[in-house]
């Protein structure tokens, strides 16, 4: 059975680790069939277009999508992409890797994140010359189909529960019925659930990121909390993520476009690849998915390594060394 | 010139650290009149309401508020509150002491936090059996009258500019409404800004918060970083704010209530007492408030501690050294 992936190198470093990581996915034995497409400031710059209808298309046809980064035009084009998919889950992993220095290097755990409402709705009003609002937008049926995701993302992995972050007790009524919804799924799939509330969590995580696991929040709550634990394991430069649809999925690297090292081949490929290795996991190479894993980690200890980390190889060293490592 | 101080200490450690600051207050030949009034879990439990009308009243009219923390009712309470003394900004310096642990010992910034609107605009409704909304509120006059203060503020201490988080790349209109007023109050006033966005922000001061210095945002976004900042401090034992009015203004520790050793007489009094330093500075007495911060800056280094920082004093007993180092 031959896997449609769409290719999105994207911009800056995009370009970069976007192959690495289909390079990866190549030395397998699985029939895939790679599609480019393109997205980002370049192609706006030339088309007017920063998420040109075909790539549009292609991510929603195609099984998945392997997404680089994009620069200014990033929300342009992130957020469509995820509607593509019809993604309801920002899966978010942000772990420290010995090896590579991080201010909280216990640091493990994983981020779902709701992936089409809240402030993201897209509902704003310029009410007058003073005054503009935004509709944010809860939903019992996106609360528990994310709920219910991670009900099943906890079970598989032999979990007793997750953690829900929100703030209900400033939004009563929307992070209330987030908190309500996700309960009662959990409670009917008899998986523990316990809560926090967002800024109790930004706190508590520099702390001991370790009385956290499995993290179910809204939309910008993940966006920030994510990032916030990106910045415990040493930065951006080895997150991966899935955007996660009910047919078919998106994966792309936490980290931006890095303008200042783009062009120069010596970007860190580690998020990319980790991001093929939940591709491969998504459409069931298991086995596949965690060789990867491997390798990555294996190279990050004792391979050799891009500049970020304190190592002086290109992001093709790198790539064949991870390889190299399957 | 008599200041009447409304004191309203609340639940748990409240009512044992806000005592403590009252006692530093009056260890100064200034004409303070306390009047003390009822709010929190404890007060709602005998009378049905959290924050009595008297106590509204109370803050609404004092000078200055002191306050120390409440329960489960703590939104029923600060936010009127905050109301009572019209709150446009709340300040909340965040840094590390020598002597204190903390994962980032060189984090020495302050949040200048919107405290009127955004997300705690209260407006949320319920519109079907599936779907509820909050309706978040921006407006130029809030966005500018926050500016205004934060270049004084930036202006009154030597400083150049200031930097603004936002999340205006996805809420275009009403944090782009945001970014836009305090950029063109800070243009008028010749004050330096950049800008970042609130996700990018999380990981950064991570990474380095010394690239920060005053940092004016948005309400829930300056909720959520301030609380991370705290983390990288070392917790919120030490961590005072202000929110200030044109007229009037309440300080409060941002800790909470610590149901875990509440009525033991061991909780850290700082927080509470260096939001009294910023009470003084508040009304005038600058050499004053700086006089305290000294003392509880050597007593945290070398005093008598309470047991969150290590040592074995009680409240009473690290006051007593407080106010003896003045
Ligand atoms: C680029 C932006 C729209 C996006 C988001 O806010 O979701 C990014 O921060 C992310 O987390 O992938
Ligand atoms: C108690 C809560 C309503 C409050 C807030 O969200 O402002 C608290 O977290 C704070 O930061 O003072």
């Amino acid at each position: 059975m031959t896997h449609q992936i769409a290719v999105i190198p994207g911009d800056g470093i995009g370009q970069e680790v976007t192959p690495a990581a289909v390079s990866v996915l190549e030395s397998f034995d699985i029939d895939f069939e790679f599609v480019e497409a393109d997205a980002g400031d370049a192609v706006e710059a030339e088309t007017g277009a920063a998420l040109p209808e075909e790539t549009y298309e292609l991510a929603a046809t195609a099984d998945a999508t392997l997404f680089g980064a994009a620069g200014e035009s990033a929300a342009d084009v992130i957020l469509p992409l995820r509607e593509a998919v019809d993604s309801f889950v920002n899966v978010r992993p942000a772990r420290a890797y010995p090896g590579v220095d991080a201010l909280r290097p216990e640091t493990d755990l994983v981020f779902l994140r709701e992936n089409t409402e809240g402030v993201y709705s897209g509902h704003e009003s310029r009410l007058s010359d003073d005054l503009s609002t935004l509709t944010r937008v809860v939903t019992d049926s996106a609360s528990k189909r994310l709920a219910t995701f991670a009900c099943d993302y906890v079970s598989d992995r032999g979990l007793e529960g997750f953690t829900v972050a929100h703030k209900a007790n400033v939004m009563r009524e929307t992070d209330g019925r987030f908190r309500d919804a996700v309960a009662e799924v959990a409670d009917e799939h008899g998986v523990e659930t316990d809560e926090v509330l967002m800024d109790a969590f930004a706190t508590h995580i520099c702390l001991d990121p370790t009385q956290f696991d499995v993290v179910v929040c809204p939309n910008l709550a993940g966006d920030v909390l994510s990032d916030l634990a990106a910045g415990l394991v040493g930065g951006l430069g080895l997150l991966p993520s899935a955007n996660i649809g009910p047919d078919r999925a998106l994966f792309e690297p936490v980290h931006g476009t890095a303008p200042d090292i783009a062009g120069e081949g010596i970007a860190n490929p580690a998020a990319a690849i980790l991001s093929a290795a939940m591709l491969l996991e998504y459409l069931g190479y298991d086995e596949e998915g965690k060789t990867v894993r491997s390798a990555v980690e294996s190279v990050l200890e004792t391979g050799p390594r891009t500049g970020d980390l304190g190592g002086e190889a290109s992001t093709d060293e790198m790539t064949t060394a991870i390889i190299d490592a399957l």
